[in-house]
Parts: structure tokens; C-alpha cells; sequence
């Protein structure tokens, strides 16, 4: 089997505009864990106040299968291991593994770390042995490995050979600035797993920076590499980190290495979309595997093909990563999925009714909508064909009003006017925003008669911006999570207009706390 | 040397979102003949009137090195070659160079089109000769060629050996379906190379189905294939083609096959924004080679060992393709980092002021600004620093309002009130969303003093919420990407009114693209 090391949370945040709390990466963490991942390199526990509180929720957190590593340095070149403040940070903590990097090449240790190459070794030894000593199974990536092979070869090996005698489970070859091509990634690997004793792990650290991560793994993994590191959806600086995405099935449906069963294999797709939302990244349609395109078929021939055999036209069968071939736009388009999200709100959708909701997903997500993140905008859409909907209201209008002012101060008003039951209600309130206005003068009428919407609160709010380059001519999504304390929620609205688009989801995040079914079942606290 | 054979205007064009007039590929077929691209694969001359108009304005052109190549299918079953169409037309084209697509794979001649395994060879040969008995110079694509090699290899060489002893120049080995990796392409193309006779050129086409289009394509070159197919960053259909802007510096600077001379591949990140910015698309920062981030150095000692040695942290100059260094502003940088993004920015900034920036960026960060992506803002802090700013106007208010009115209808306006010169400007705008509307009423007012502002374009926008959690109430920032077609840059709003925010950003980036160094030394079209 192939062990699997995840650096998603902490390669992987290296990357452009990768932002997570704490929460989140727990979150993610466990989304991991369902994909089947070995470890999970979380990070180094004490580089600021934000590590150090997600290593405490972590600590706290039961994992199925993964294990959690924390990541730190060799000790420094004046201190013994002992008095290093980072590895007794590491020593300390509560996870099994603990990964440590340190030097290869030559060429940063004349340059870079000034640091004399038979010193860097005993770092390398003493480092190791130190944690292994207090019991943890150390990872040692050796940072540039193949330019320092390159460079000088023996070197090279000699950092990996003092890491494996000092007691690292494992060492791992990481190309670290990422131009490395498969053939020298070969030739290497091959030369290290003769080099080092036989029971310690070869593992295989790659970047995309030759276009050439995913092949790089697997040319080392044919070399006898069994531990490959990388991120989900190749996230990590500069051009990325080996795609784990990618790797996974290339690894397990064509050359034959176990890496997931097959039910967590099949999980590959939704995980790694679900990572895309957490950090707000359009997913890649075109990505290997998982994209919206990569089974996507255009003109009639392939059709044809792929109904007679989808082996003329598909290199693997989309289902065994949790993909679907492009026909069937979304989860949520088949008749059937359809009647069990129906049945699961609690509500009764007969054949015709399915297709009527799947004819409506269909021209809705064509219109940019995406139910996957929205549940409770999906029940809504349901509720509507079962004629199980009740509005909250009947709008008349509203309007917002945002205003710069010329003492420098922003005032932000918003107006509603709306009727309940024959009555008109007509609300002013400001806000920090205008979504925030809006939500307050809504609520600020319809709390009158449903005292309880006063405890709905609005826990989570993303835009996303399809065609983006469009400019500020695009069209606008939003997400709008929404709880009651017990439970959560999503809805969705799009529009050219923020406003509108926000608007939207506010009323159907609000609507769907209020339906029947629910209030008759689910008393409001 | 390699022959460098693009099929941007054909394979990529199956791409989703793909589309160019015949005017702009005529454009682009220059773009590719400056870079060096040998062949340029146009299309199929009579597949609708714009490929025939397409093919009318390619025959007026002169290219400096490229050959244009029209694209079509072997013989249909039951025509001589003579009779039929579509090679007819191919002909009597004016292109020097043919491409034929024909079956490789029994699996297809089963399925898919059953055709007589040996009717298909008599097919090959009779399109090939007929085509080559006409003067043209053929290349013969084997579609499906690796699929078809590992369900019966004899064959699928039979079928290469066909178009070669008919006359082909060059017999290419298509991985249609994208799905083969690196060790199989390697073996294969080393029994092609083996199986064809002396002078037939021998070439590759790989799609990036197992994310391995790249590796299989130099993996190919390295068994001797000196025919490589791709197109411009990847672009194709499901998870795209072979990126030539990857595989050129790669078979170059990496593996030493000849592709371009150093003045020609110094123009390569050029070239490939260009495509994207004809398309419409935003360049992928994550490019490998060509991308903003392929060279981004973040962090003290990144930066210190590659004013050391660039080797210590960039597997190739930056140079050598036309892209460059990038500093990234984080909240790690220090006074160094500072200085040489003003330097490069064209800005002279002492010690102290270095310090200030360094503090203000702290502080800024803190409050949810991310200078990463906002070289622009950026620059307009640097400026603001060293006295080199002049503001475009000063602002006295402004006003967005949103309303929904009673029939249905969303209303967007704004008003800006401006001063510039002493002049007072008041100007009110629609727009479908209000920070669209804030654009146009800003530029109505500011494009009668400073007409080049017309032409910036807003080609980017990006809404992230922070601290999602706090629901409608949280801090919103706003990323915007403006160009003026030659260069892009980006800045950043933020604020916890999404109007605010967008306002921020849209006026630096209208600054920032007046500031007097630019406008001295670049001046706008």
C-alpha cells in the first residue's frame, strides 16, 4: 500500500490567496480523513497564535484512519537538539508523527545557511534521534533533494542515510523548487532506495514548476517510493504541489498501487470540490478526474461512442472518483436523486414532479445557480413543485442606499415594504453594509408576526464572481449559511446585482426556517 | 531541432469557452509564427463559412517561419480518395501541409465505426498518397494510437506504417483519449520509432486527462519523436492538450533539444497571455514557466539566498521565457522585500521610509489587507511614501442606491461628486449592480480630463468575505484586475461594505494606472 501524506494545511497554504481559520482546517482535516488519507501534516504547531489554537483543537479532535504530523526544522547549528525550542515544541505535542525538513544541497549550505556540510549532518542525526527518543515516528524531508543529487550525489544520499540511522520512519525526496523532470526523478529514487536500509520508507515530496509534479510522483512511486506527499488540488506556491487528486487514481486505476478502497476513492471528487468552497476557489472544470469537463463529451460521435462502449471515449470510468460524465450536469439533476433529497426534507415527489425539479435545476445551474452548498434554497425548489411553499411574505419593494459622504463617514439605509396577511409593512434600518441593512429592516417587519426569525442568524456568507472576467459587469453568486442554533442551513441567490443576489439568499434562508414541516417538527428554541 | 506543431486553432478550440473570429486566429497565427512555432494547424478549411473565411484571409498572410496546415479525415469507406470532399478540398487548399486523422484502435473500428480492420488500412494509404500525389506535405495523426497499441500493437503500428510507406512525412502517435501515462508512452513510441522507416518523421500528441500531457510528451521526445503537438497554455477539450508553453522551455532548457532560438522563447510569457487575453480568459498565476507566481518569492530567506544565487530558489531565470521575479508583500516581508518592489516599481525608497512601509503593511494586513495580488495598491502605498503620488481627483461624496422596485425590476444608480483642478464634477450613472454603476459615473466625470482612462479595463473581480462567520456583518474585501491591454495589475478594497470596498479598488486601479512614471514612460494607446 501507498502511504498518503496530505500537506494541504501546510504546503499547500503557500499558495496564493489560501486563507483558513483554524475551524476551517479542522473542517478540511476531516475531510481528509473520510478520503482516507494516512497523514495530515497540519502545520508547525507555534509559528504564531492561530497554529498554536489549531494544534489545541486538533489535539481535541477523534480521527477514523489519519494520523495528525506536525511539521518543523532541524535543530539550529548552536544548540544541541534538546535545547532547540522548536523541537521541543515538536516533542511536546500530541501527534504521532512528527516531519522534520533540513538541507541536501549543497549549494544552500554555502550560500544560503552558511552552514559547514558535515555540521548540516549531525543536525540532520540529532534532530532526528531527539524526537524518536520521546517516541514519535519522524518523517525527514530532505529539502531539494534532487538539485542537491544533482550536485552532488552522494552528499545527497549521506543527508538521507544519517536521517534513516538516527531512527526516521521515513525520508522523503522533495523536489523543492520543482524543476526536476521525470527521467532524473527516476534515476534518483531509484539509486536512493538502494542507498538506505531496508525498512525505512522512500518517500516523494514534489512541485509543479516543469508541469511535471503528478508524473514525478509516479515515476518515483514506480522507483519504490511508498509514501507520496502532496496537496488537494495541487494547492501550494508558486505552480503548486504534486495534485493528490491526480496522483491517487493515476497511482490506483492504472498502475496498480493500492491507495483507498474503492468507496473512499469514489469520495475523490466531493472532497475535492468541497475544498475548492471552503476557500473560495472556483473549481477547476478542467482539472484531471474531478473537473466539470474532464468527462465531458462534445458532438455526436462521442455520445454515440460512450453509449455503446465508454471505454471508446473515457480513459477510466467516472464513477470509480465520484465524477459523472457531462451529460448529467450535476448531483442533483438524476430523477432519483432528486426524489431522495424530496424524501429526506420530509416531502412526497412523485416521476413527474422529479423531472419537473430536474428541468428547473438544469436551466437554473445554466443561469449560475449550484445547489451542492445551497440545501435549503434546493428545499425551497422542492417545497415549490409539491406545493408545500409557504412565502413569508409578499414583497412590494426595497431599496438600499449606500453613501460616501464628504466628511469621509459611509452610511448605508435600506427600505422595505412588504405585506403580510393584508397588511403593509414599511421598515428603514441601517446597516454596516447594505445586505446588512436589508436583513435588518426585513427583520425587522417580519419579527413583528414570527418573533422567532429573531434567532436565525446568519453564521456564514461567500460571493463568488462567475466570469470573473467579466469585470464588474459579471454575474454575482452568494451563499448564505444560515442557523438556529441547532442546525445550518444554505441558501443561494444570483444576479448581475450583488444586492439583488444577496437579497435572495437572505429570503430563502429565512423562508426555509419557517416552513411547515420544520416549525411542526422542529420547535424553535 | 523539434518540429513545433501547434493546434491552438483546431484541438484547442474544443475547449469550453473557447472562441475567436476569424480575424483574431488570424491574429494569433501571427502571434505563433513570431514565437517560432513551426506548423500551425488552422482547422478544416470547409467545416462551416468562418473556417472557409478563415482559410481565405490565411492564404493572403505572409509568415515569417510558420507553415500553415489544413486538417481533415481519411477517405470515407466507400469513396475512391479522388471523390471524396473533404480531401478534395484539402487539395486543392492552399496549405502546404496536410493533416489526416485516421483509426488506430480495433476497439473503434468495432464499435464506434465499423470499419474492416484492413479497410482501414486501404483507407490511410489511398487519403495519404492521394494527398501526398498532389504535392502536399502530410502528416498523418493516428488517433487513439496508444489506446490502440495496448489492445493490439501490431495493428496499430501497421496502421502508422500505412500513411508512412504511402508518403507521409510524419506519422504522430494521438493519445486521444488522454489517459496513458509516461511508461507507456516511452515504450510504445521506442517501437514506433524502431517500426517506421528511416526519414519518416515521428511525432506526439498528448491530452492531459491523467495530468501527465506534458511528461508524456517529453517522455516521447526522449524515445525519439521530433514531432511535437500541442497548443497554447493547454487549452483544449475535457482537461486540455499538451501545453506547449510548458513543453518548450522544458525539451529546451531542461532535456537540450533544440526548439526556439533564446530571442524567440524570451518572448514565450508574452505570447501566452497573449492568447489569453484574446480569449478573454485570466492567466493562470500558477503557470508553470509563464505564470505571475512562477517565479514568486515569498519570505526573508527566499529573497536573501536569491539575491545570493537565483539557482538557490529558481529552477530556471525567469528571463530566459520573458517572465520575471516577483516579491510577494506578505506579512512576513521586511525592509528588504520592500526595497527591491520599489525598485522595481521605479521608486527610490530610503531605510526609513522603507521601515514606514514595512509598519503601515503590517497594520493594513491586519485590518484584512492582502498585498499579494495587489501589485497595483501596492505601488500607490510605495508612492504614497515617497512622495511620488498625485491623486486623480478629490473625492467629495458619492452614492449607490439598489431598488427593487414593486414591478419586479432592479434599479442601479450612482452619483459621484468629484473635484479635479479646481473644477467640480457631478456625475450619476446606471449600471447592473452598483459598484458597476460607481464605475461608470467616476469615469463619466474623470474621462473628460484624462481621455485615456477609457481604455483601462476592468478585466477581474473578486469578493472575499472575512471572518465569514459573522454573517452579513463581516469584513468584505475586494480584489480588482485592470489592463490597458498590454499590462495587468490588481488592487484591493476592504471594508465591511461591499460597496466601500469595491470603491477603494476601483480608484486605485485607476490611479495606478496614471501615476507620472508610467504615463511617461508607457504611454496608452
Amino acid at each position: 500500500m501507498i502511504q498518503l501524506y496530505d500537506t494541504t494545511l501546510r504546503d499547500g497554504m503557500q499558495g496564493e490567496g489560501m486563507s483558513l481559520s483554524a475551524e476551517e482546517k479542522v473542517r478540511l482535516a476531516h475531510k481528509l480523513d473520510q478520503l482516507g488519507i494516512d497523514m495530515i501534516e497540519a502545520g508547525f504547531p507555534a509559528s504564531n497564535p492561530k497554529e498554536l489554537e489549531l494544534f489545541e483543537r486538533l489535539a481535541a479532535e477523534t480521527f477514523e484512519h489519519a494520523e495528525v504530523a506536525a511539521f518543523g526544522m532541524t535543530r539550529r547549528r548552536d544548540v544541541s537538539a534538546g535545547a532547540d525550542p522548536g523541537l521541543r515544541i515538536l516533542a511536546d505535542g500530541f501527534t504521532p508523527v512528527c516531519t522534520l525538513v533540513g538541507k541536501t544541497w549543497r549549494l544552500h549550505l554555502d550560500k544560503v545557511v552558511r552552514v559547514d556540510p558535515e555540521e548540516n549532518l549531525a543536525m540532520i542525526a540529532d534532530s532526528v534521534a531527539f524526537l524518536a527518543a520521546t517516541g514519535k515516528r519522524v518523517v525527514y524531508d530532505a529539502e531539494h533533494f534532487f538539485d542537491g543529487y544533482a550536485d552532488d550525489s552522494e552528499y545527497a544520499l549521506r543527508c538521507l542515510r544519517a536521517a534513516a540511522e538516527a531512527g526516521a520512519e521515513t525520508v522523503v525526496c522533495c523536489d523543492t523548487n520543482g524543476g526536476t523532470l521525470p527521467g532524473r526523478v527516476a534515476a534518483a529514487m531509484a539509486d536512493v532506495v538502494a542507498a538506505v536500509a531496508d525498512g525505512v520508507r522512500v518517500g516523494i515530496h514534489c512541485h509543479d514548476d516543469a508541469g511535471c509534479a503528478v508524473a514525478n510522483t509516479l515515476a518515483a512511486v514506480e522507483a519504490g517510493a511508498t509514501h507520496v506527499q502532496g496537496t488537494l488540488n495541487g494547492y501550494g506556491e508558486r505552480c503548486g504541489n504534486a495534485n493528490l487528486v491526480t496522483v491517487i487514481p493515476n497511482l490506483q486505476l492504472k498502475l496498480g498501487y493500492g491507495c483507498l478502497d474503492d468507496e473512499r476513492l469514489s469520495r475523490l471528487t466531493e472532497v475535492a470540490h468541497f475544498a475548492d468552497e471552503l476557500l473560495n476557489f472556483p473549481p477547476d472544470p478542467d482539472q484531471p478526474y474531478v473537473g466539470r469537463n474532464a468527462f465531458a463529451h462534445k458532438g455526436g460521435m462521442h455520445v454515440a461512442g460512450v453509449n455503446v462502449d465508454p471505454a471508446t471515449f473515457e480513459h477510466v470510468e467516472p464513477e470509480r472518483v465520484g465524477n459523472s460524465r457531462q451529460v448529467l450536469v450535476s448531483e442533483l439533476s438524476g430523477k432519483g436523486t432528486v426524489r431522495s433529497a424530496a424524501a429526506a426534507a420530509g416531502l412526497d415527489l412523485d416521476e413527474a414532479a422529479a423531472q419537473r425539479v430536474v428541468d428547473r435545476v438544469k436551466d437554473l445551474e445554466h443561469r449560475g445557480y449550484h445547489y451542492e452548498a445551497a440545501d435549503g434554497s434546493f428545499e425551497l425548489l422542492l417545497r415549490k413543485e409539491t406545493g408545500e411553499y409557504e412565502p413569508l411574505f409578499r414583497l412590494e419593494s426595497w431599496r438600499a442606499i449606500v453613501e460616501k459622504r464628504a466628511d469621509g463617514k459611509v452610511e448605508t439605509e435600506a427600505t422595505v415594504k412588504i405585506w403580510v396577511d393584508g397588511e403593509r409593512y414599511v421598515r428603514t434600518a441601517e446597516g454596516n453594509g447594505p445586505v446588512n441593512a436589508l436583513d435588518r429592516a426585513l427583520r425587522s417587519a417580519i419579527t413583528e408576526i414570527y418573533p422567532q426569525l429573531e434567532d436565525i442568524e446568519l453564521v456564514n456568507f461567500k460571493v463568488r464572481i462567475l466570469d470573473e472576467d467579466k469585470g464588474t459587469g459579471a454575474v454575482t453568486r452568494v451563499l448564505l449559511d444560515a442557523s438556529d442554533g441547532q442546525e445550518v442551513w444554505g441558501s443561494i441567490g444570483v444576479s448581475e446585482n450583488v444586492i439583488e443576489a444577496s437579497w435572495e439568499a437572505l429570503v430563502d434562508s429565512l423562508e426555509r426556517s419557517m416552513q411547515p414541516a420544520r416549525v411542526r417538527t422542529q420547535p424553535l428554541k
